[in-house]
C-alpha cells in the first residue's frame, strides 16, 4: 500500500548533534522492504534514562522489560526494530529482546539493562532472532547517521520523518534536546505503535528525569487521540547525557530545572502534535481546548470525549460546525457537567453559550474556519477552574481505506 | 439525503394488538417532510411504567421529567416528537414538553405526570410549541394505527421499522408483550438518539418492572454500540397495562415473573440488535462473547472496548481476521486481563490461544466466516467466570459519508 504524505505534514527540523549520543542505522530485514529497519542510539557513560509506556494490560516484552529498566534509570545504548512489534508473543518474544540486550551490553562492555529496546509493526509473529542478531552485528560496525535517517528507520506507515528540537539555558550552560517520534494513527495496517525518544546533554539526575518526563507527557502524549485505540507497544524514552557540564539538575529547587522542563515540555508538545498531523487519513487537524471544568483531570477526560468522537470528527471533516455533537460527547464524558452553563465554540466564535444555541450567531466566519486545516474548538463547561487543551484530527473515508480496504 | 435499507434489515414482525394501548400517529411538520412524525399511545388506567434513560450529563428535558415520571410508576399515556430532539434547548425546550403533558392530561383527565413524552433529532432548537400544540390536537383524534405505523412514525434516519414480540404464560394467563424502536447508530446526522418503547398487558407492579427493565437493559441496551456515541436523549419505556388478568406480578416469587422477565429480555435483546443491523453504513453485524473474565461487569466493559474499536470494525469490514487488533482492544480497556492467558477466536476457530498464535491456525474457515454478514468473534480471558455478549456493527464508508459528507 503506498499512501502520499499527510497533507498536514511539517519539514522535519533542523537540530543539533546531542554531546553524548550517536546515531547508528542498519538493515535488519525484518520484513521484505528495502530500508533500514534496525535503530541504534550509542549514550556515554553516565547517561540517564526516564520512560513513559502504554497502560495496556496486554503490552509487550519490551514494554515489560522496559518498565523496570527506567527504574534503575541509567542507560548506554537504545535499539529499535521496526516491521515487528514483538507483541503478544509470550516467552519466545522475551527471549528474542533479552537476547539483543546482551549482544549489545557484551560489545558496550554495559549491563544488559542498561540497553533499551522497543519494537513497532506486526502483533504475533515473534521477533525472529537472526535477523535481529545480525542486525545488531551490523549496526553496532555502522557509521554515525543523522536524525533524520534515524527518524525515518523507527517509522512503519508514517507517511512523514517527525522530528523536535529545543534548547534551555541552565545557569551559563545551554543544553540541547532532540526528539523524534513515529506514529500514525494509534495503530497503522496490522502495525502498531507510538515511539518517541528525546536526547538531551543536559545532566539530570534519573528520577527527576522521570518526574519531569512524566508530567509534560500527561499534558502531551496523553492529550492526542487519532482513532482511541491504544498500543501494545507505546513508548516514549529521554536520555540525558551529561555533556553539556551543568550541575546536575535533581529537582524543581535546582538552577535550570524549569527552563529545562519547559524545552522538554515543548519538544514533547511538539512531536505529540506531529503524531497527530499523521493521523490515519487525516485532512485536518484539531485543538480542542476545555475551560471551566471541575478539575485539569476531568477537562482532559471532557477534552478526549470530545476528541474520540466520531460524530464530532466526522463532522469536521465535512466542515460542519455541528455543536449539537459536541453536546453530545461533552454530555457522554462522565464528568462534572450543566448543560445549563456549557458553551461551545468554532475558531474562536461562540456557537452556544450557557446551554442554549446563541440567538445572533453568525455561521459565516466559522464555515470560512472549518474550510480550513488547523480548527479550533472551544469548550466552557462554566462550573470551575479545570481546564485542558487535547488535539486530534479528522475521520475521514482515508481512514477506512486504511484500515478496512487493505488485508493484512 | 436518501439512504438504502440496511443489508442487515428485518422484516417488521407480526404483533398482536396489546389490551389497554392504542397507538394514533399525526404530522407535527416539525421538519418539511410527508409523513407522520408525532406518535401516540393511550393507556387504560392502571397502567404501570419503567424507564431507563441515558446516562449522558447533557439530557433533554424529556429525559429529566421522565427520570422523575417513572419513578410515580403510573402511565395514561406517551407521545414521541420526531425530528426534533428538544435537547440543549433550556428552559423553552422544558417549557414545550410541560405544554404537552398538560394538553394530553386535560384530553384524558388525568395527571400530567401520567404523560411521557420522548422527542428526536435536531440538536438545540427548541421544540416549536405551536406545532406541537396543533400536533397533539391531531393525533388526539386520529384513528388507531398499527404497530408498523408507530414504529415508522418515531424513525429519523432509521432505514428499516423495527419491532419485536414475545409471550409469557403467567399461570393459566397469556400475557403479550409488543415493542419497537428507532436508532441508526447513536446518532444520525444532526439527528439523535434510541428510543425503545414495549408494551404489555401483564399486571406488573411499577417498581418491579423497573427492577426488570434495568436488569434486562444491562444485558441488551447496555451492550450495544455502534459508534461509541451516547445520545442525549436514549429512552426505553416499558408499559403494562394489567389487562391480561393475572394476579399482579410484585417479586421474583411471584407466579410468572420468570416467564415474564424471560419474554421482556427476549425483547429487549431483539429491539438492541435491531438498532446494531440499522447502524449508520453496517454491511456486517457482529457478536462478540466475553468469557473468562473478573466478573460479568469487567467482561462488559472488554467487550465494549473491542466493540468501539474503530481499528477492530474497520479489520471486520474488510474481513481481517486481525486478531492483533483485538489484544489491543483487550489491553486498552483498563479490566483485569492476562496477556499469556488470552484466547481469540472468529467464526467458532480459536485463532490464538493462551497468549500465542496457533502454530496450526487454518485461517481458510476464518476467511469463509468473515465473508458472511453474520460475524462472532470469542474472547478468553482466562483468569476468572466473568461473561458477557455485545453486539456492535463494522465500520465502513457508509458511515463516513452519512456523517462527513452531509452538511446539516
Amino acid at each position: 500500500m503506498d499512501i502520499a504524505p499527510s497533507p498536514l505534514a511539517r519539514p522535519f527540523p533542523e537540530m543539533p548533534p546531542i554531546d553524548g549520543a550517536i546515531l547508528r542505522v542498519a538493515r535488519a530485514h525484518y520484513k521484505t522492504w528495502d530500508r533500514a529497519d534496525l535503530t541504534y542510539a550509542e549514550l556515554a557513560p553516565g547517561t540517564t534514562v526516564a520512560g513513559v509506556f502504554t497502560t495496556s494490560a496486554c503490552a509487550s516484552s519490551e514494554v515489560e522489560l522496559g518498565r523496570e529498566q527506567v527504574k534503575l534509570g541509567s542507560a548506554r545504548a537504545l535499539i529499535v526494530n521496526a516491521g515487528n512489534s514483538n507483541a503478544f508473543t509470550g516467552f519466545r518474544g522475551r527471549e528474542a529482546v533479552e537476547q539483543i540486550m546482551a549482544q549489545v551490553a557484551t560489545a558496550l562492555g554495559c549491563e544488559p539493562s542498561e540497553v533499551l529496546v522497543s519494537s513497532t509493526g506486526v502483533i504475533g509473529v515473534p521477533l525472529p532472532k537472526d535477523k535481529a542478531r545480525d542486525g545488531v552485528a551490523a549496526v553496532l560496525e555502522a557509521q554515525p547517521c543523522s536524525w533524520d535517517e534515524a527518524a525515518s528507520a523507527i517509522g512503519t506507515t508514517d507517511t512523514f520523518t517527525k522530528g523536535a528540537h529545543a534548547a534551555a539555558m541552565l545557569g551559563d550552560k545551554r543544553a540541547e534536546l532532540c526528539g523524534f517520534i513515529k506514529g500514525s494513527g494509534m495503530i497503522a495496517p496490522d502495525m502498531a505503535t507510538m515511539l518517541g525518544y528525546i536526547f538531551t546533554d543536559a545532566a539530570v539526575e534519573a528520577a527527576f528525569l522521570q518526574e519531569m518526563l512524566a508530567k509534560a507527557n500527561a499534558q502531551t502524549f496523553s492529550c492526542i487521540t487519532v482513532d482511541g485505540d491504544t498500543s501494545t507497544s507505546d513508548t516514549v524514552l529521554a536520555f540525558a547525557t551529561g555533556k553539556a557540564g551543568n550541575p546536575p539538575i535533581a529537582s524543581w529547587d535546582d538552577a535550570g530545572a524549569d527552563a529545562f522542563y519547559a524545552a522538554l515540555l515543548a519538544v514533547c508538545r511538539e512531536l505529540a502534535q506531529l503524531v497527530v498531523r499523521d493521523g490515519e487519513g487525516a485532512q485536518k487537524f484539531i485543538e480542542i481546548a476545555v475551560t471551566g471544568a471541575d478539575n485539569n483531570a476531568s477537562a482532559q477526560r471532557v477534552g478526549m470525549s470530545i476528541a474520540n468522537s466520531p460524530l464530532v470528527k466526522t463532522a469536521i471533516a465535512g466542515g460542519d460546525a455541528n455543536w449539537g455533537r459536541v453536546v453530545m460527547a461533552v454530555g457522554k464524558a462522565g464528568e462534572p457537567a450543566d448543560r445549563d452553563k456549557l458553551s461551545i465554540g468554532f475558531g474562536g466564535v461562540w456557537a452556544a453559550r450557557d446551554g442554549q444555541p446563541l440567538a445572533d450567531y453568525d455561521e459565516a466566519p466559522v464555515a470560512r474556519h472549518l474550510e480550513g486545516q488547523e480548527i479550533r474548538i472551544d469548550v466552557d463547561l462554566g462550573i470551575g477552574d479545570g481546564r485542558a487543551t487535547v488535539w486530534t484530527c479528522d475521520l475521514t473515508h482515508g481512514y477506512i481505506s486504511i484500515n478496512a480496504d487493505y488485508r493484512s
